[in-house]
């Protein structure tokens, strides 16, 4: 293999001559073989490409950089957000907690892509651009870590989670509009109970993701603010004038997202609550979908031997072994995520909780397990809704045979012989395996006429008053 | 012992003559001996006082309960309320996942007591009220549990979890505009770093609780949704027209919280997403209060060989074998209260997903955790701010010596001299055991007067620009 | 109230006269109000008298403690353990994370009593143990706490824990034996399956139970090794020469348990790995016992809509508002457990995970989760098997009935005419409502006596080969 | 993009031409765009590589399948195994949780390479083998999938997971060796206390990870067990006689671990206990690690402001800002990890806890939570011993400095003059800033003789008695 030298403070290191990146990725590659090469996930690296570039121009406008300087960090930058670099960031998750060689690798790479764009060879001749003193001017990997975590953050919510979500609910939506009339059987305790509706029961669905979406909205201004301006410990030191407030401006205009900066950049800096904040929000969407999805596997359960009350699309052979089975696997794709992400959010909260002082350094470790969540929520969510949920339909056979045979239709005569002879009613049935309209008449407690009139299932679902 | 029959639809029961309780909390008694007997939580039997006063006024309000029936379940709502039958409610977390039983305990209290206050005794002549028709009515356990978990939930966060937190907040926002001009050495990945004032360390915590306490403000409108009106899954079976809203009014009243009625029946039934939600907000605190107290028993450790650089009251000899030895117990308290509202998040999740169809099996589980962390966290808030913070002071003497002998001064000098000469004056310094302003100008890189000049701790602190 | 002054290193307290408790005590009872009063389990304040009886045995076999004095001690232990004094411990969890004063509380109350024993009145005349320095000699609370808790959950997991689970294992286990003829349609992703007999899925309940008590006992060696003997720091410092062994063999002959010294006193105070592990195996139990429970819950859902396939007894009336209904209440108390029990597991790793240098100090957190965990599994399986397991009887009409329709039976063909032409029948008679048969014979690919002799559901079962 | 028809039960599908894949692992890539491709592991493809050679044999041996078609089927499967075929595997985890569609992959892949190992072109001429009759022959998803992540955990383990711990575990056992008579301050609560060789406390971190190592292996025989030979539900429908028994030894023999058979099938489908049993040791090996690693970064913080009494190996420059700062990043890198596995084992419990009836439908999530969890506790610890654990050195001089300051010696006093006057010395010292001998002499409560006879920090450690 080919390679160059590259030096930082600690002395010369061996880097590959085709690669963009210097002495502190290549130190931080070699020191850190823990999982598959290259974890940090790649949003990570863009938040750092906006930032890098709204901080050169920041700095440009405050007389801090020359504008030549912060054309080419722009150049590199929009380079690397049209995905021409995703070969060039090796690092890991399990590195430094701050992240500070994932900060490095981009200042590293800007400036020896720099140097190429001014038309020289890596290493030969004057820098173009200092990695320290050019790009990362007025940052520090405490700042710029964060900062570029809450970017990527907050535009896979943006971008793929609310999205996701609101297609199932939509879909979820407009079901329980069609299937408004659908009267079954109402289960409580996995027990027959009083009827409702077929479209009430998926509302039901639709509230929990209604509340879910709110829930994660609630999150977004926290998750907002950017702690950039706050340098190594929070104080802004070597920042020029108005740095923090313009920066963050630049970042919200790059990237078309209300970024505001952190007014409290310790706590930016120490603390990561705000994904601790987001994450809990998306761990509640995952308890409201493992709901969801575990209904709908349960109600088109079957064919023959289940509840069988809807059917859902059969999208592929569903055993090696069993010929025409079919199964609810988008059910199972999407409580496999349900379960991943309750997982990732005791990830994040161990983490959370765990900064010492001035600093969190579990940074990767609860940036990576939040991106990792909200894209596979959105995606999952947006798979169920194509896949399952848009091709749902009610199997209206088999709903009417449960509902006329349930014994729970009894409660409607609560409130005409009491609680107690309703239930001797609904025992004797079961005992005999007779019908409740039998046995209420057999005992005396009512007429037939009375029974036709007093429980009729489409009276008993009739909206709440 | 002496014994009472009491009787419901499965037939007879004995029950302790000297309880006001009937047959089916007798029941639940005997065939649910898991953990200690009362476990289920007494701010839950409030909560349902508080519902079954609200439902009686709403039914009679509604022409479906006379008149004197409802006087007497209010005034012994009232009773319960005001602490006299604490004694009456045997039951456990561990029953069936509705709290039917629980339900029940209410229903047959207040119809015994009711009887007594009529004058008679239980069990002879007819009875004063119904437990089910008249107690219960237009009620089903499925709707009143998370009413009353929510009622319980919605009280304790306003009156005791807010409370301590806002408690310690205040606290801790004072010392930080106490201590702004306290310039001392800053940590990052718990290695010295620049610069702070211990009042802006301090102001982290501070904007930490702040925004926790504003997560959890975001929670409260959707813990103030009640489920009451639904009864068995939902639909309002057995309810007056009108009975929702009023209902709702009615326990907003008695309780002077500003409750609502849930816009959807079936997910206040079938999930507790809002207590999953809520609980996010007590686990964010908690990530957020464990890193505050463990930097407060860091920065306070010691006496000879730690950090030192503030003192916490002593509140206790701190060993039984190591005299003279005083500890940070009230951080310990406050991070193990940490611990366990981490762990309860969990249980609250698991409990959560695992609804089916029209109801949550695990309601008992889901409020008992809720109401614990809710109480310890707050309660953990107040005597941490009492037995801890108010008393917390700098050690100036020890902060002036950490902060003079730093290397990481040398920050100061990068926008003078750059990157890598100041990191060659902080190396040589520290291999020589020397100072800053030694090595920079033995290496010839600034002048004694200009190393005065630019590095100054307390113009590194200067806010953020 | 009545009040006496006590005093200890920091000064004089005031304690209730009819306390037995002293000076550190009640600072520990005034300062930490968090919770309930009395929270501290008193699994552990047993754990302590059976230890402080120990250390007085050794103490005194060892030559440093006066006969006499062992003899009050023992004495006052033994009330203790008998139950006597129960109301004398009145400290919380949420206290010093070591438990110092939980030490010191059994330390004072065990001087006051010996007093009152020695005929005199307490604060009167010359002491006639000292706490520290008879009762707590040759002891740190920092030995101490973790040797109670090592003892306590030992304890629990032999006299409550195993038995419980073990019970309804061998309860599973005739079941299975019971059921073993009973030819039923399996489910695999809920949907219709190949069949299997109801013994045979019962085996599996058993198999997940077997395996869980093995793990559970896997863990017993290191939950048997006693901290006592460390003292302050793990040195042992300020303990006679054979103090640690012998003082185990002591413990080990009080408590009929198999306990044995630490081989290393550092890890003994400085980690609870020993709680971490074995909660680990509870927590396994939980997961397996979910699914276990869920899967009785299905089994016998219904009485008309659900599956049906066993009835379980009826214990209580299930509902309030729905007259007749009967829940599977001992599945969904079970499954709360499990629950509670995977929020205690993330409790207790969190808490042992935050140790520092020579002490973990969450050490009540920890061992309360332990003991509630430990408990409850216990008691919870026990109220299953005598409520639910043992009146499980399968419901054989129901059973046959969907096992004859089930279109599963065709993967008997594979072996015969291959996976493709099975699938085709399977899918024409689902899509046509047909038998299996009737369409194996008209597509062609099987004669009816073919298919009779192939398709035998008993034969689909034959145990493995 | 050039493409092939490929059919299945469902019938015809596009397949890119020059893959190897059929129409199912093209349906499951299309039905499941969730998160990105490929995230199945490959340490699962290569467990159903030695899974499905060894099935091949036993089929073979048992008279089930051609000579021929075994060895087509076992020459792709070491192809597989030698990582040719890395980019047939495009399936993600988020699929269906019985894996169905990988199992398929594998199959499809095995048939379609066969049929080129046979000179001929995918899907020209007839079959060399039938997916589903030959290469999956005796075999279901249900029981194949389970069968190959026990062989990629066990694996893991012993190739990754144990060696890297075991490697940690010597460096810090030869550390605490070098360490013995480093005398030094013990810390309790955070604080000053007793002495301890730094030998002493690095003792018990190894103390900590041979329990953990003890604990994972107890895991092991549960791990070893597969579930091959269930098949569709457990009951071996469609293996040949003794297939299960012989199919176990053939994958004993190709992966040199020790397998068996399971003795119950209906757990090894329906539950996956042992995951959960395994990783629960991997998470308290977690809890272990983040004590251990936090530890040391506590002993080596500074280099002028923290507890500094010991150095660890500087890898990197440690910020971007602030110049010739070095950091703890290998304890970073490894307590981040620990972070994830406690969120994994939340995953695999949710995941482990939903089995419903004959099978989990959560095997791919957790699978691949455990696989991640083995391989990054094995690599950071790898990592940790390199490049931290094995350059600690004491500082010796910052260890004496320290020492000789403490107040906590006076604890040797304790039997000398009662816990009580040794309280009042140190509480003297500490108010006046002074030593404890000075005190001790002042107080008149020892001559300076005794006071350096009795306290001397040496005799203080001197091993447990």
């Amino acid at each position: 293999m080919d390679y160059r030298i590259e030096k930082d403070t600690m002395g010369e290191v061996k880097v590959p001559a085709d690669k963009l990146w210097g002495a502190q990725t290549e130190r931080s590659k070699n020191n850190f073989k823990i999982g598959a090469a290259g974890s940090m996930p790649l949003e990570i690296v863009y938040g750092f490409a906006y930032l890098k570039k709204a901080a050169a121009f920041t700095n440009c406008e405050l007389g801090a950089l020359a504008v030549e300087k912060r054309d080419y960090i722009a150049q590199v930058c929009d380079e690397i957000l049209a995905g021409k670099h995703d070969d060039q960031f090796p690092l890991v998750i399990w590195q430094t907690g701050s992240g500070t060689q994932s900060n490095m690798n981009l200042n590293e790479v800007i400036a020896n892509r720099a140097h190429q764009l001014a038309g020289k060879k890596i290493g030969e001749g004057e820098k173009t651009l200092q990695p320290n003193d050019d790009v990362n001017k007025s940052q520090s990997s405490n700042d710029t870590f964060p900062t570029g975590m809450h970017i990527a953050a907050y535009h896979k919510i943006i971008h793929v989670t609310l999205p996701g979500i609101k297609k199932l609910r939509n879909t979820l939506k407009k079901k329980s509009e069609d299937f408004k009339d659908v009267v079954k059987i109402g289960r409580t305790h996995f027990m027959d109970a009083t009827p409702l509706t077929l479209g009430q029961e998926f509302s039901g669905y639709v509230a929990q993701l209604d509340h879910g979406i709110k829930a994660l909205e609630n999150t977004l201004p926290h998750l907002a603010e950017l702690a950039l301006g706050g340098t190594a410990v929070g104080t802004g030191l070597n920042t020029p004038k108005g740095y923090s407030k313009r920066v963050a401006e630049f970042i919200s205009k790059f990237t078309d997202l209300p970024f505001t900066s952190a007014p409290n950049k310790f706590e930016a800096l120490a603390a990561h609550d705000a994904l601790v904040e987001s994450h809990g929000a998306l761990k509640q969407l995952a308890v409201s979908l493992n709901k969801i999805a575990n209904d709908i596997r349960m109600l088109s359960s079957g064919p023959r031997s289940g509840i069988g009350e809807i059917t859902i699309p059969a999208n592929e052979p569903g055993s090696s072994i069993m010929p025409g089975k079919v199964n609810p696997t988008q059910c199972e794709a999407l409580t496999m995520v349900c379960a991943q992400v309750m997982g990732n959010d005791v990830a994040i909260s161990v983490g959370g909780m765990q900064g010492q002082f001035e600093l969190n350094v579990f940074k990767p470790v609860m940036a990576a397990n939040f991106l990792q969540s909200a894209q596979l929520l959105g995606d999952a969510c947006a798979s169920f809704e194509e896949h399952c949920a848009k091709g749902i339909e009610p199997n209206k056979k088999r709903i009417k045979e449960l509902l006329d045979n349930s014994l729970m239709l009894v409660t409607a005569l609560n409130t005409k012989i009491g609680y107690y002879k309703a239930a001797e009613i609904a025992n004797t049935a079961h005992a005999n395996g007779t019908t409740l309209r039998e046995e209420a008449v057999n005992l005396g407690y009512v007429t037939k006429e009375e029974f036709d009139e007093w429980v009729k299932p489409k009276d008993m679902v009739g909206g709440l008053k």
